[in-house]
C-alpha cells in the first residue's frame, strides 16, 4: 500500500469553487530565511499581553481546573459570553450574553453565517476589493458575488441602492467598516446609516466584520452598526487586540439567527476551546486591562505606520498611499507606467521582502495597479530595510520593463 | 429596534436538515441541582493531567511565548503535528508530519471530510445505531445515510458486501471501530479486514473515528484500519485520553485528500488553537508520560465500568447488558415487557438521573428497547444512588404501565 491511493473524482463539487490561493507562495516564502514580510496580516507579537495572558491561564488552572478542561456548552462558557457581551455594548447597542456565540476565531463566525444564510447561487454583496478569507468562505458556500466599488470612504452605498432598486436580490451584505484590509477605508457615519436603511428596507443581515476597530491611531471608533440596525451579525475578533492563537472569539446576532448559528456551530466542533474562554474572560473581567492594552496598542501601530509613511515619501515615490488612521495595512497605488503588481511583487520577494499585490483582493475591479503593505511587524531597522529592498525590486523591474519596451520598439515592424 | 427582526425564511435550506437534536433536553437537565447525569459522553474530570498540563503551558508561556500566542500555520504546528503522527505510528501504518491536520477535536475533523468530499445526496454508509453527532453531520452535508446493521462485532461487513455487490454507490464508510458509541461493540479483526477488501475493491475511503481506542480496560487495541488500506481517513481524537477541553486533536489521510482537507480547515477557522497545540506537544513530547497515564485511564474506567456492572446486576434485573470492554457506556436492552426507553428516559429525568434512551442513535432499527448509560462520570456513591432512582424511574413507568393497560381493557369496548 501507499500514501497516495487514487482519490479522484472523489472530492465534492463545492471544493472546486474555493479558487486558487494566489498568495500562499508569498505566505509560504515568507518563512524563508531572511526573508523581511510586510506580506501577511499578522499582528506584531511584541503587543500580545504575554504577562497578563500567563497570569490568567495560570489563575485558570489553579482555581478552575478541572471544569476549564472538560467539554463546555456549545455556545460558550457563561463567563466568556458575558465578557464579549460587555465589549460589545461598550463599542455599540446593549446586548445580553444570551445574543453571544463564542466562535473560533472570526473566520470562524464567517464560515457560519456562510452555512447558517447562504444556499447554492445566493447572492453576497461585499467590498471590492474584499478581505480574501471572506471571499473563499463565501465562495466554497456556493454564493454569487456581488462586489460594491469602495472609495476612501468605503462601500458606495449608493451604488447599493441603484443595484438593489433595480431588483438585485441581497442575501447579506459583508463589511469592514474600520480600517477595511485591504484599503484600509473606514465607512463613514452617513454610509453606515444609508446601509442601515436598505437593510431594514430591503430585509437582508449586514455581516460586520471588524477586527481593526481597536486599532484606531487616535483611539476613536464608530459605533457598531448593530446601533442603527437589528439586522446586524457582529463579528468581534480578538486577534489583532489580544492575539491570534488562543483563537477565542465571538458573534453578536439577532436571537432566531444565533440559535441556528448554534446548532452549526455544534456540527462544526462542538465548542471553542474551554481553557482558552476561561483564561480571556478572566483577564478581560479585570476592568483595569483593557483600556491601558488597547492605548499601548494604539500607540504602538501609530508609531509604525508613522515610520512607514515617511519612508514611503522620502523613498518610494512611485507608491501613492494615503496613510491610513487604523488597522494594519497600507493600500498603495502604483504611480509609474506599465508597472504591475504581479510582476512588481514577484522582483520584490527575489530582493528579499514580501508584499501582496491588488489582484487577489479584487473581484470585479482591476487590482494590478495596486499592492498591500503590512506596517505591523518589522521594527524600525527591518521596516528600512524592507523599503530599501523594495527600492532595488522596482529599479530591476522599471529597467526590465524598459529593455522590454526598447526591445519592443526596435522589433516592431514599419508597416505604418 | 428590537432583538428579533423578522428573519424568516432568510436560513438556508440545508440547516432545516440538520434534524431535531432528541438529546439536547436531556443534557440540559444535566445541569439542574441533584440531577445525577449518567447521559453525556463526557470523560471524568478526575483523570485530566492537570498538573502535568499546568506545567505544560508554564513552559510553553516561558520558553515559547510569544509564537504560541500567533497565527500558526492552518495544518497545525510542527511539533503537534509531529506528536500525532509518532501517536498514529504506533497505533496503525507508519506515517509522518505531512500526512497529518490538526484540528479543533475530531468533531470537526468529520466536518471537514463531509465538506470535502460529500456533494448533496452522496451516500454515507454507517452502523445503526451511530454516534450523533456524525449522523448530524452528515446530515447537514445533505448525504443520504445507508445504515448497515451492526452487532457485538461491529458492523455487519457481510450486509455492506451484499449492498454494494447489488449496485450501492458509496461515497464513504464512518466507523467507531473500537468501544462502539452507543453500542460499546469492537469491530472485530476479521470484519476489518474485509472492511479495507470492500474499500479497496469499491474504492471508497473509510473514516475511522476512534476516541475511546485509548480507554480498553485491558490496555489492548487492534491496529487501525490504515495498516489493512491506505483509503483510510483516521480521525485522532485526544478528548477521551487526555481532556476535552484543549479541542485540539488530529486527522491522518493520504496526500491528495489532506491537501483539500487543509484547504477546508483554512475557510473553516483558519487554524487550531497555537498555544494549545505548543502545550500538548510538550506534553506527548515527554516519551514518559502518555504510557504511565493511559495506564492510569485505563484502570479507573475498568474500575467503574465493574461498579456499574455490578449495581445492574444486583439491582437492575429489567435491564440486560454485555459489559464493555472499554470505553464509557453500557448499551443495555430493556426486558420488561412493554417499557419504552423514551418513557423510561423521562421517568428517570424525574426521578434524578438523566440517561439516554436509544432511538435518538438509530436510524432505520428501533431504538425503543435500548438505553445508554455513562459509568464515567460518576463515582462510587453517586452511582449507587443513579442506580437507586433508576429502580424508582422503573416502578412508577411499570405502575403506570399496568394502571394503562387495566384502564385499556375496562374500556375496550364490548362489540361481541
Amino acid at each position: 500500500v501507499t500514501a497516495s491511493p487514487d482519490l479522484d473524482g472523489i472530492v465534492a463539487h463545492r471544493m472546486r469553487r474555493a479558487g486558487s490561493d494566489a498568495i500562499s507562495d508569498i505566505l509560504a516564502a515568507t518563512g524563508l530565511p531572511g526573508m523581511l514580510s510586510m506580506a501577511g496580516g499578522l499582528p506584531s507579537a511584541e503587543t500580545f499581553p504575554v504577562a497578563a495572558l500567563a497570569a490568567a491561564f495560570d489563575a485558570v488552572f489553579t482555581h478552575r481546573a478541572p471544569a476549564a478542561l472538560q467539554y463546555a456548552p456549545t455556545p460558550g462558557v457563561p463567563a466568556m459570553r458575558e465578557a464579549l457581551a460587555q465589549r460589545a455594548s461598550s463599542t455599540g447597542a446593549s446586548v445580553t450574553a444570551e445574543r453571544v456565540l463564542v466562535t473560533s476565531g472570526s473566520q470562524q463566525g464567517l464560515d457560519l453565517v456562510a452555512r447558517v444564510l447562504l444556499d447554492e447561487g445566493d447572492t453576497v454583496v461585499l467590498d471590492d476589493p474584499s478581505y480574501l478569507g471572506a471571499v473563499q468562505t463565501f465562495g466554497i458556500a456556493g454564493a454569487r458575488l456581488l462586489p460594491v466599488p469602495a472609495d476612501e470612504d468605503g462601500m458606495d452605498t449608493t451604488v447599493l441602492a441603484g443595484l438593489l432598486a433595480a431588483g438585485e436580490r441581497c442575501k447579506l451584505v459583508y463589511v469592514v467598516p474600520h480600517f477595511h484590509n485591504p484599503t484600509g477605508a473606514v465607512l463613514t457615519a452617513a454610509r453606515r446609516a444609508h446601509l442601515a436603511e436598505l437593510a431594514e428596507r430591503y430585509g437582508f443581515p449586514i455581516v460586520e466584520d471588524d477586527p481593526y476597530a481597536d486599532l484606531a491611531f487616535d483611539g476613536q471608533r464608530l459605533p457598531s452598526m448593530d446601533t442603527l440596525t437589528d439586522r446586524t451579525v457582529r463579528l468581534m475578533s480578538l486577534s489583532k487586540t489580544l492575539c491570534p492563537g488562543l483563537r477565542v472569539a465571538g458573534l453578536v446576532a439577532p436571537q432566531p439567527l444565533l440559535a441556528e448559528l448554534v446548532r452549526a456551530k455544534q456540527t462544526a466542533d462542538l465548542q471553542s476551546n474551554t481553557l482558552g474562554q476561561y483564561a480571556v474572560a478572566h483577564l478581560l473581567g479585570d476592568p483595569g486591562f483593557l483600556p491601558a492594552h488597547l492605548q499601548r496598542l494604539q500607540q504602538f501601530y501609530r508609531g509604525r505606520a508613522g515610520q512607514l509613511a515617511a519612508l514611503v515619501a522620502e523613498q518610494l515615490p512611485w507608491l501613492s498611499a494615503d496613510p491610513p488612521r487604523g488597522g494594519l495595512f497600507f493600500w498603495c497605488r502604483l504611480t509609474h507606467h506599465g508597472l504591475h503588481a504581479d510582476r512588481l511583487s514577484r522582483a520584490a520577494l527575489d530582493a528579499g521582502v514580501a508584499i501582496v499585490p491588488g489582484p487577489p483582493f479584487c473581484i470585479d475591479r482591476d487590482g494590478s495597479r495596486h499592492v498591500r503593505l503590512s506596517f505591523a511587524t518589522l521594527g524600525e531597522a527591518d521596516l528600512r530595510a524592507a523599503v530599501q529592498r523594495l527600492t532595488v525590486a522596482f529599479d530591476r523591474e522599471t529597467r526590465s520593463l524598459g529593455a522590454a519596451s526598447a526591445r519592443s520598439r526596435s522589433t516592431a515592424p514599419h508597416t505604418h
